[in-house]
């Protein structure tokens, strides 16, 4: 059985390109006691990717070259040796970018078709979805009537947070790029107010969709947005560091927020966020989270691109903002 | 009676220069019921005055043009119409750059020169001495064992941060200018290290003093030494926001900092302080800290510039690091 797979050929300079990847075919191998064979079904892609394929220190190891790269999957137990798993399973893991993944069963866990399907489960019901939940919740702490702002927010992580802020009673206000995605958060999701940064002056329309200014930001795109929404800020804000998508591919230093003084004035807070800090409490979050989905409260919502080939032009949707949603690489091409 | 005012003639661009200042000789008026005179010893200069001079929302309104510049001041009661208030009582306020302040007995509160020198209350016992008494305490939460680092660490508030650090039972290294300010920081105060800002590689230098990372940042001066100590703090670092002396005489936008994305690698927090907000446990705070020094623990140090004409070329020497300890005016020429 052949098994194609991206191996991350050389780091990126900027924007990666098809340059950046092997695409290779090489044998299933045969499985070891206790070992797990994975028909990987759907492959997450994620704005951290980016991080992973740079050779610099960060909250976990880059992607070395030569290595399948790194992506959260879920997919179909097709062969064990594992007594916990067996044929037919479907299993969340970190099976990378091929079509079989093969797992020691210590980083994989079983998933409920029959509770969402399948690709929810790297959405609200997987990484951007506990991103949300746990960063919004332990480190934004809105409170009822406050005004929360969110960037990328017709994205995986964005639209989960604006909802679940909507759901703990804050005015919700997103930043996305474009009419349709401003349009879908207003119209399908409820949030309170949308900015188009594409076509709209961000710093204006902050102080129009929040006259009392902003108590909770949630960010995943750094860059001048970020510096807008600082001009913004209510006193004792807290502002989440999620990503800042503007930035991953830049080729000069970070854009460092020139108006970080904001935070002195208004006595505010600007922290980061790891979503892999909250693992023992990932079953809590997603059994809440799927309550809400049943109630109607939280909608969920994801971009599928087909065939494991396009994954080189798929993961750059991302960065040009052409995703709405959570973004997901079907691998098959049907 | 004459009084020397010096009033905000023009907003400065840049580093302020005597045409930015109105010496002026006015009467000192007759006193209202219950209003207070007095003859003002000494005036604090400060880093954030120059932040006052801007026409810019802040945590404070703006002084206006033509009105006396706005500064702490400790001084006698030489008259008074308030009951609480008798000629001779040593008294700590807002009194301005001037000789003679007079006060509605509100903004005033006496002072024990048995307990402490005059000018000590403009210092240690004072704002910013309660600048870092709060700032490290509350914002910062150092615990004993971790590595505090704190800049302007020859200052007003350096002194003291770093010295509470000490008591708190923390390993503490100052960043100052010069090697004077160095070796008084390790030599008198018990730093464990300091670095020369204007002579090492301050990130290598944080590499060596502090081999396991940072935990907590007193940050007094922004600009480039903020983001080498971006990339060495440690996970759940607290980066407290004090000041951004090496910024506020820019004529271009602030550095904002670049190395904030470690913000999020290492789950650390960055958050901005403002010593007002502390007014109602004040006294609770200079208790603490009469007992230190008097213990030995807390050691004081008032840098003190004779002669109220002087005034505009004493307060850039906070901007070219040239005091060592508290700034203090003396309005007397003697």
């Amino acid at each position: 059985m052949k098994n194609t797979q991206f191996l991350l050929a050389k780091r990126p300079i900027g924007t990666p390109t098809r340059d950046n990847w092997d695409q290779v075919q090489v044998d299933v191998p045969p499985l070891n006691d206790k070992q797990v064979l994975i028909k990987v079904e759907y492959i997450s892609l994620d704005p951290a990717m980016r991080g992973w394929m740079n050779d610099a220190k960060s909250y976990i190891a880059p992607v070395q070259i030569g290595e399948v790269m790194r992506a959260s999957t879920v997919g179909v137990v097709i062969d064990s040796n594992d007594p916990a798993f067996k044929e037919g399973d479907y299993v969340f893991g970190h099976g990378g970018v091929q079509q079989y993944a093969v797992s020691e069963g210590k980083d994989i866990h079983k998933i409920d078709t029959k509770i969402a399907p399948l690709e929810r489960y790297l959405g609200v019901l997987g990484m951007p979805g506990m991103t949300a939940y746990f960063g919004l919740l332990n480190t934004g702490l809105p409170k009822e009537g406050e005004t929360v702002v969110v960037s990328g927010a017709a994205g995986a992580v964005g639209t989960v947070v604006g909802q679940i802020a909507k759901i703990k009673g804050c005015r919700v206000v997103g930043i996305a790029g474009g009419k349709d995605k401003c349009q879908y958060l207003v119209d399908e999701l409820g949030f309170d107010g949308a900015i188009d940064y594409k076509n709209e002056n961000v710093k204006q329309a902050l102080k129009t969709h929040c006259p009392k200014g902003i108590d909770v930001y949630f960010d995943n795109v750094g860059g001048e947005i970020l510096d807008d929404v600082l001009t913004q800020i209510r006193m004792h804000a807290r502002i989440v560091v999620c990503g800042a998508i503007s930035q991953y591919n830049n080729t000069t230093p970070v854009k460092g927020p020139s108006n970080y003084l904001s935070l002195l004035v208004n006595r505010a807070r600007m922290e980061g966020i790891v979503v892999f800090d909250n693992v023992k409490h990932y079953s809590d979050a997603a059994s809440e989270m799927a309550k809400w989905i049943g109630e109607g409260k939280l909608k969920a919502k994801e971009h599928v691109v087909k065939g494991i080939e396009h994954f080189p032009e798929t993961l750059l949707m991302l960065f040009k903002g052409e995703n709405t949603g959570k973004l997901v690489l079907k691998v098959d091409n049907e």
